[in-house]
C-alpha cells in the first residue's frame, strides 16, 4: 500500500470511527430521552440533541465517500439523502477554505488543488465529530439542477478494449477489430464542453446527415445511443507533464457520464477526423462529484498490457478502479459494465494527455470511453447490446428496442467498495429522450 | 446585394467620408498654423488641434476595418499603429455599451450579439467625426500579449478541398484522396480550447509517440508543422439551429489561426477517432479581431458544390471571402493561400455545427481548416509544401527545410479588399518554435 492510499484510508476510517462514536452518544441520549418522556419531564432539548447527533453520524458515514455538489445555494456536501450547504458554516473553516466553500460553484475549489482538498476533508471530519452543531448548520433538500463546475475542455477516451473490439467489428467488419495503435496509447479525442449537461436534463433527439442509398439523407437520428462512462474532474491549472504517479494529485473526483451518441450520424461523418456532430449535442454528467479519496478501497490492478508500454505510460501504483456500473433502460437493467476491465487507467490517460505539453485547466473533464466488459450483459452501449441494430433488447414492459425511442429514459448508476465493507455509491446520471426539434 | 451588405457598406463608406472631411479640416488648420508660425504668433493650440484631427482621420480609415483587441487595459480599437482604449472614454457611449467597453476582455461584448455590435460601430463613427476629442481619449502603444477573448469551444474544420486532397494522397496513398462524405458536409472536429494562445507566444516542440520500425517510439516530434487558417469568433449563447442566412448575426469577427500540428504523432494516433495530441499542444490566434462588417467587400461566391447540397447547407447569399493569406518561414514567403477557394463557407460551417442542436457560447471559435489553393505555392501547410517530407523548401538564407526546426519563426498575414480600393489587413499570427521540454 503506498503513502497516498495509507493517508486516505486513515481519513476514511476516521470518518467511520466518528460515526460509531456518534452512534454510541445517540444511544445514550435516546436512553435519557425515553426516561424523560416516561417521567413526563420536558424533552425538547434532548430531542434536538438526538436529531443533531444522528444527523452527524449519517454525515460521517456519507461525507467519507460522497461528495460535492451545487444545489441552489453554492457548495454543499451530500449527507444521506440531503445536502449540507457549506456557505452558512464557512466560518468553521480556515479563511482560505471559507472563501472556497462560499463560492457559487466548485470552480474555485478545483483551482485550489490537492493540499486544500485534503484540508477541507480534514475539517469536515472535525465538523462531524464536534459535540455541537456549528452556528447556521442546516440540512437542505437535495436539488441538482446545476452542473457543479464549469467544464474547461472535455476529452473522451476509448479505453475499454472490449468496447473498441465490438465497435471495430460492427463499423469495420472487413478490417481488424483493433487498430495497431490501440494497445500502445490511450486513444481519445476532444468533445464539446459547451454541451455537457447535468443529470436530469432532457436530451433532444439530434438531426443530421446519415448515409442513404443514393447519397446522404437528412433527418432525426434513427440510431440514438448511450455510452456509459466514468469521468474525471481535474484541478489546475497544470502546466508540464503530469506523470502517472502524480495524476491523483490533479484529479478532484469522479462523475458518471452518459455520452449520448447518434450512430447513424457518426458512421457517415467520422472519417477521417473522428466523431463530431454525432456526439456534440449532449453529454450528461452526474450532479455530484465523488472525491477520488472516497475510492481508495476500489483501487485494483488494471488488466496486464498486451505489449510493453512506453515508460511515460507505466504506472508504479495501480489506478484501476473496481466500479460496478449499471445501465437501466426504462426501468429494465440491461447491462452491468465492470470498470475494472478498462485497459487504460485515468492516471495513464492524464499522463498521455499532457505528455505533449498540453496544459490542464481546473474543470477539465476527461471520460473513460464506453465501459464494456467481455460478456454480452456487460456492454455499455446499445450499439453493442443490439449488435449494430441486429438484435432486439427486451425490456420488462414486454417491448423491445435496438436504439432509443422518444420518451425513453436511461439511468446509469455505479457502486464501489468502501472501507470496512461499506459501499460507495456514485451520483447517478439520467436523461430522457425528447422528440427532434 | 443583400440588406446586410448594403447596411454594412454604408457604415464603411461613412467612416471613409468622415476621414475625407477630416483631411479637409486638417488642411485648413495646417494653413492657419503655417500663417501663425510665419507671423511669429503663438501656435500650440493649432498644433494640438491639427494632431487630433489627423489622428481622427487615421482612426476613421482604420476603425472602419480594423478592430478590437485587449492590450493591457481592456477593450480597445486599433488606430493605425496604435490602440485607442475605450474604457477612458466609456462615457461617450450609451450606458449598456459603456459597460461592455469597460470590461477586461471582449467576453461581455461577445455575449451582447449583433445589434449592440452595430451600435458600437455607429458610436465609433460618431466619435471619429466629432470636432473635439472626448475627455480622456488618448492613443496607447499596441501591446498584444493577451488573448482578446476567452475561448469557449474550439472547432477545426477541414474545408479546403485542395488541402484535403493533398493530405489524403500523402496519408492514404493507396486509398481515394477524398472520402465520400467530403463534398456533402463540412468535415470538422473539436480541438483543445485551453491551449489556444495569442500570436507571439513561443511554441514548445511537443513530445509524443510516433510509429517506429519495431513498434512506437517516443520523443520530440520530428515533423512539426503549421496550418494557416482563418478563424471565426462567435457571439452567443445561441440555442437552436443557426441557418446559413443567420450565421453572420452570430459571428463577431475574424482572426488568423496557426493550428500547429505534429504530423508524426498525428499519423500514428489519428485512427479511428481523429487528431488528438498532434494538435492539442498549441493553436495560435491573432491578437486583433477584425469585425465581420469590415470584410463586406471581400464577399465572393464560393466554388460551386460538387454535388447537390442538403437544404440546410444551401446559402441564399454568398459568404465566400476573398482573403489573401501569406505564410512566411524565417522571413521567406513560402506560400500565398487563397481563402476564396475554400469549399465550405463559415455560414455553412456554423449551420452544420448547430443543426444537431449543439449550442454556441460567446467566445466559441471555429477555424476553417488549412487554407490551400490548387497551386503548389498556395499550400497552407509544410506537410503539403514538402509533399510529406520528400521535397525541400528553400529559404532566403540558403537553408532548406521540410518541417520546422527549433528557432524557426512562422508569420501568417492576410489582406482583403476594402471599400473604395482600400485594403483591409488582418491581425498577423506569429510564433517561434522552442526546443522540446
Amino acid at each position: 500500500m503506498d503513502d497516498w492510499t495509507e493517508q486516505v484510508r486513515e481519513q476514511q476510517l476516521g470518518f467511520l470511527e466518528a460515526a460509531e462514536d456518534l452512534d454510541e452518544r445517540a444511544a445514550e441520549i435516546r436512553g435519557r430521552l425515553d426516561a424523560a418522556v416516561t417521567a413526563g419531564q420536558p424533552a425538547d432539548g434532548l430531542r434536538n440533541e438526538l436529531r443533531w447527533v444522528t444527523d452527524l453520524a449519517t454525515s460521517a458515514r456519507t461525507i467519507s465517500r460522497v461528495p460535492f455538489l451545487i444545489p441552489d445555494e453554492g457548495v454543499a456536501v451530500r449527507v444521506g439523502g440531503q445536502a449540507l450547504p457549506l456557505r452558512p458554516i464557512a466560518s468553521s473553516f480556515g479563511d482560505r477554505l471559507a472563501e472556497l466553500v462560499s463560492a457559487d460553484s466548485l470552480d474555485p475549489l478545483l483551482a485550489a488543488e490537492r493540499p486544500l482538498w485534503s484540508e477541507l476533508r480534514a475539517r469536515l471530519l472535525e465538523l462531524v465529530t464536534a459535540t455541537k452543531a456549528p452556528q447556521g448548520a442546516a440540512l437542505a433538500p437535495l436539488s441538482s439542477a446545476r452542473l457543479p463546475f464549469t467544464v474547461g475542455d472535455y476529452v473522451d477516451f476509448y479505453s475499454s478494449r472490449h468496447h473498441a473490439e465490438n465497435v471495430g467489428k460492427i463499423f469495420r467488419p472487413d478490417g481488424a477489430a483493433l487498430l495497431p495503435n490501440y494497445t500502445h496509447l490511450p486513444v481519445g479525442y476532444h468533445g464539446r464542453a459547451g454541451t455537457v449537461v447535468v443529470s436530469g436534463t432532457d436530451v433532444v433527439r439530434p438531426k443530421g446527415q446519415r448515409k442513404g442509398e443514393h447519397g446522404p439523407v437528412f433527418g432525426p437520428s434513427v440510431r440514438l445511443d448511450i455510452e456509459a462512462e466514468v469521468g474525471f474532474v481535474c484541478g489546475g491549472p497544470v502546466t508540464g507533464e503530469v506523470g502517472t504517479s502524480a495524476a491523483a494529485d490533479h484529479v478532484f473526483g469522479v462523475v458518471l457520464v452518459n455520452d449520448w451518441s447518434a450512430r447513424d450520424i457518426q458512421a457517415w461523418e467520422y472519417q477521417p477526423l473522428g466523431p463530431f456532430l454525432a456526439k456534440s449535442f449532449a453529454t450528461s454528467v452526474g450532479a455530484w462529484i465523488t472525491p477520488l479519496e472516497a475510492l481508495s478501497r476500489a483501487r485494483v490492478a488494471p488488466p496486464a498490457p498486451a505489449n510493453p508500454l512506453l515508460p511515460y505510460l507505466v504506472e508504479d501504483t495501480d489506478w484501476g478502479l473496481d466500479l460496478a456500473l449499471r445501465v437501466s433502460w426504462n426501468d429494465t437493467i440491461v447491462s452491468n459494465p465492470p470498470f475494472a476491465t478498462m485497459l487504460w487507467t485515468f492516471a495513464q490517460q492524464l499522463a498521455h494527455m499532457t505528455v505533449n505539453g498540453a496544459t490542464v485547466r481546473p474543470g477539465d473533464l476527461f471520460a473513460s470511453g464506453t465501459v464494456s466488459g467481455p460478456d454480452k450483459h456487460q456492454r455499455g452501449s446499445f450499439l453493442e447490446l443490439s449488435w449494430g441494430g441486429q438484435e432486439q433488447v427486451e425490456l420488462k414492459d414486454g417491448s423491445s428496442r435496438t436504439f432509443l425511442e422518444d420518451g425513453d429514459t436511461v439511468v446509469i448508476t455505479a457502486t464501489a467498495p468502501g472501507e470496512d465493507g461499506t459501499v460507495v455509491g456514485l451520483s447517478e446520471v439520467t436523461g430522457t429522450v425528447t422528440p427532434a426539434a
